[in-house]
């Protein structure tokens, strides 16, 4: 059940992207489409990808023209070659020309998170350690870009700064100690969420284990250490393994034994898919 | 004068983007770290890059609380090593936490930006092509993108389908002739409008050469082919090449003679840069 | 293809004059007349005038009430007689009078301007000058005032601050030189951007001639000038006459074979037509 | 105590027209004018008027830019002699010519409208009839209108739907009868409103008499049936005149006692004043 | 002829009671239900009570999700016993569940209000005293609080500082005399604006009844003094009672033979009304 | 470390009571105040209660004018006695008396919610359950209310429905079986997010203890019941005693050793606390 996230956030993101690409509106469309002309198009996959994005794109279109029909010809998070159609619009012209670009701008975004993140799912599958996003988003898209993680195959890390509590380095620098941090943190934040706590030794994760935390990160340790930590843990918490990773160290990191795996590259980094939008045929 | 570029829709964006990460509140920072603390921090490059967003950075933490202090210790669209401290933040502590992360989003994007384009820019210097953007920017940050491609040295395209004519294929396809698209542009876009069009062959060219197109985008073509179109249009219109771009690939366009080289891959797809902010030191 | 300019700021404006005439609701209409009563209601020129806002109306009636009907009996542009019949409406009659006012208040104006836009033109009609608008616009109503332009048969100017080049006195008295200037904007304004000078003398356009200016404003000089200017211009480059223009110089400003005329009194003191709203009918 | 109103609905208009002029921003300035650059720039009357809208050209270049100093060098409402110098603007050139256009706008629309009023009202001067305005106001402008109105020493009427009962004919169509719909208004409309009808007759003003109208306005009379209007009346209601006033007809209006004279061409058709803005000197 | 009073500020409330609640979404439904699975529920009084709010209800779910069908069961200001069923809901479950508490709150608290509206108005029944409310209202909810009141059965006072003067004891600290703040106002205001003063004793009464008071409030006063004040002023001027009210009170007041009797605890301590939502039953 | 917790929602119900209140403008105040009048006064309780709201009160007199000062006389969360001064605001009187109503409307809702939560807080002082709030609170004023709960010593429940999975009764209707229901969660959800079930029977109890729920609220049982369900729980889960509560039934569900107990009385029906602002003295 990986629903599209409607949201006012989203709203006022794509209404962000229209503003500024149409501002006082499309000079050239309006100096040679006429309003009456109807057409049909395509928008097809140039890459083999993982499809993410359309319910925006579409949402583009509408917000155009309410007139403009947009048929998806492939589901959210399906994998799909190069040559694939991934909607038919058909409708006014002067809408499909105006909304293209902003309309790709977003599915090849979106769809080269969820390209990306299924590629590095598949690389540790089979092992116990779930691959997490991190909050390394594009500011304005947190919700878009976690969902197009979740259609990629990977689960959600924390919302934002909101929903869990996650005690980092520069919040002990602050704070007095891990126990006390954890201690505070459990009397002000709500009985339903979770305490996680950053370490970068095993002495700092025996501190959180004796503190209680619910999940340690376990933040740039070497696999080795790693492999200690798993051991020293002994399911009483949640670990996750988090910085510096990359495809290649993936495998190694499962191999550990952590619980959770967070690779922000997955969302500040991934190439945008390539994906275009043909105009067919035009008629009155 | 690279001026950044403050306007209502950047505002929006970074609004957005404290929203999303922020919702009702950072629960942790709440609850570990007293109102009262002050310290100092860091924004710190973790490798080479171009400085590009402290304006943005600024404009957050001031967004958090107006008595937090940021002082850039480097020139925007300046080249600097890694471990260089690109900030110092001074002030409650509360904000340099809850702003942390949306801060640094900006930034690690925009300054990838500008890393990755000045690199590009570099790749053809010395000859009398410009490097330029496209309009397949991060919907939301257009007017930040395009401020992180002039930061690298390249120039802009056009910033939105409002200030400029550009007649491409799709137009193409709904409207008659080159010949008379031109002559419609001229006709409706108010005179301070320069018109492009976009060719995929030299008989397309021709057309648009004879049509009075000021700007003439060649899509997809061989280096052959630029060469000939450049010899063909003898200065009577600027020669855009555009498609395909890659770092391999720039030079040898760029001996074409043609007057201007777009790349989508400039906004679209540059890697974040690496840059941290560590909590030096508080007090009260 | 005249296309009325939709647009988010003209969504705001609209929103504007609902809630500022509004407020918390029509006393007397809610006090006085049922929910449930409809009725046919006309709107009707007063006054031999073009059509202008026909579409604004009827969206202030749709914002008011979806049900309301809004059917226009007139073509945007089209020069009516008195008496003729624009509009009528059919639904709610609560929806009809509580957006009367502020339909009309729309529709008075925009016909205003292109009425007064169209006699104008007419003055200069078999001249090659072109008569453009100019910024000299209601503060907020942009769009709006220069499609009712383009509906009386003149040209828009640029339509903002960020869609042309022009290098004004005051620019020139902050810089060094026309010159300087040009080549300045030439290097930093996008390669569709033109560059427009605005001159006071004949020593002025030949220095902006030899700079390259694309267009240059002949600011409040008299005809004799003007006709001078068209000479030593030989067409090198678009002549704007600027400043103080009248019905009655029209004229004689078009003869001296100048291109453009720009006229700030187009937007800024054009009376309102006069239009009124009519309840025919009403049922239950 | 003639205040300007600060409002929300203000401030939108505000940001509505600073969007509409800068879009992404200034080219022309942005290309020749240096940041660091200061100046000093005078708004001038460029004909006799009644000055009004200063706080609302303050708060464009505020908005701009904080460091702008404007140093208002007239009252609002007072009348100068063209060449006076309104206000004094010292700080970065950048938003002095960047503001320049929209405040402007504002400043001239708004002065020529108290210019018109105060021009009007001493045309019935010594009477006892008070001059006021309507809501064929430009719509988004309502307040500041109004506000120019009282500047230029006229009254205003209600100022929206919401805060007076005005039954006017087309209610009357929908309706069943004069006496029954002050009645309701009455029961319905709260105990601080009151209630005026509009009658076209002097059975109309009996009836509207007898149901206990407070205010009854005498739409399209002629002076004659006025004067008989006041007769019958005898101080029971207010009597307003409304309907195709004009200056040649206002003191034959005022001259048949009725208590208050509408016009909507006191907003509606009010030309333009001239004002200037000229950079004096500039520094670094 | 109670209306719902649609205006963009209960939009305003409305958007932001869902974004409050929903944030980046509804974890729960999102996690357990099938956005495919259809349902009917009904929302049903838990307690004898006088209905309100189910406009505000619709919209709650109509914005979640415009396929779900709310159909109201009740009138709004109907009296009904426990268990009736005021509205039934089908479509999809996600909405339904989603919107739920949002939907409960806005009717619980308005029908809360009605009720203990119209329990205050039974106690007045058959006196010439109208029971009104104040601007004791819940900030953001002043519309929406005020029809709820109507629907109990009571009187609005006016809405806001904007339609209504009302002269209060901190406004006399500030003005010389009662005397000389009714002229003002009364030049100041339009002339469909009453004018009302708060006194606390007989001699106020005196002054403001000299100076030409339309409505006088009276402040704290005992019984006693309100009966003389109702004899003194004899019909002069609206009289309201305000300050203190009970429900044990309200009689006496009413017996005194003021005019209004104004109440804040109707709008800012009723308790809400007990209203639950039930799934009756799903299907696909 | 009890934060206010300032947000974009806050701020725009802030916007939303002022603009709903002020409209056009304050006609009285207007009317009679002088633009000069400075003055000071003072925020007084009537009653005995816990203070909460002023940093609101301080916003709303800051967004009607920046130079009035606000200086708090009280802390929030103190329990001060009838007649305290709560603060002293000093600057223009026209600002003071327009945002009068405002002010105290917030302020007197909110501390009416910290005073009745404080007593019933002190209810169960000594027992080990928590009394917590629910999301039965006044659309718009989430983060306030809860904010306002926190001051009267309770504690928060989740803040909506995004940072906390609650699987109720109706999502139990449409989904299969309470084991399945929290499957499904766990596995969905972030793993920062505990998952609470309600339960209305002990055999619902055993099954949410054998799905592993991480809280589980015990929906209108009786003691007797809850007594049963704390023992057959053993400290496996938290249990939360939900449905009914009143002031005398507290310490009895206290004393069955539930975890926490929500009241969502605590929000939707406490009575406002009386507060008073007048105005002490007024200088030039």
């Amino acid at each position: 059940m990986n629903v599209f996230p409607t949201s006012p956030l989203i709203e006022r993101l794509i209404d962000l992207a229209l503003e500024e690409d149409l501002g006082v509106g499309d000079v050239t469309t309006q100096a040679l489409i006429s309003p009456d002309l109807q057409g049909e198009a395509h928008l097809r996959a140039k890459q083999d990808l993982v499809v993410a994005g359309l319910p925006v794109a579409a949402r583009v279109f509408q917000k155009l023209d309410p007139k403009l029909v947009f048929e998806p010809q492939a589901e959210e998070g399906q994998a799909v070659a190069a040559g694939t159609v991934l909607a038919r619009l058909t409708g006014p012209v002067v809408a499909i020309l105006t909304g293209e670009r902003t309309a790709l701008n977003f599915l090849q975004r979106l769809s080269g998170i969820a390209t990306n993140t299924r590629q590095m799912v598949s690389l540790i599958a089979g092992t116990k350690a779930a691959l997490v996003d991190t909050r390394k988003t594009t500011p304005g898209w947190r919700a878009l870009e976690k969902y197009a993680v979740r259609l990629g195959g990977a689960r959600n890390h924390r919302t934002g700064l909101y929903d869990g509590v996650l005690i980092k380095n520069n919040h002990l620098t602050a704070a007095s100690s891990i126990t006390l941090a954890v201690k505070q943190a459990r009397e002000q934040a709500h009985h339903l969420l979770k305490i996680e706590v950053e370490v970068t030794d095993l002495a700092g994760l025996q501190e959180a284990l004796a503190a209680g935390a619910d999940v340690i990160m376990l933040d740039n340790m070497d696999e080795a250490s790693m492999t200690q930590a798993v051991k020293l843990t002994a399911g009483r918490a949640l670990l996750e393994a988090s910085g510096s990773m990359s495809a290649a160290r993936l495998p190694k990191v499962a191999a550990t034994g952590v619980n959770l795996i967070s690779m922000g590259a997955l969302t500040h980094s991934a190439p945008a898919a390539d994906i275009h939008l043909r105009l067919i045929r035009t008629w009155r």
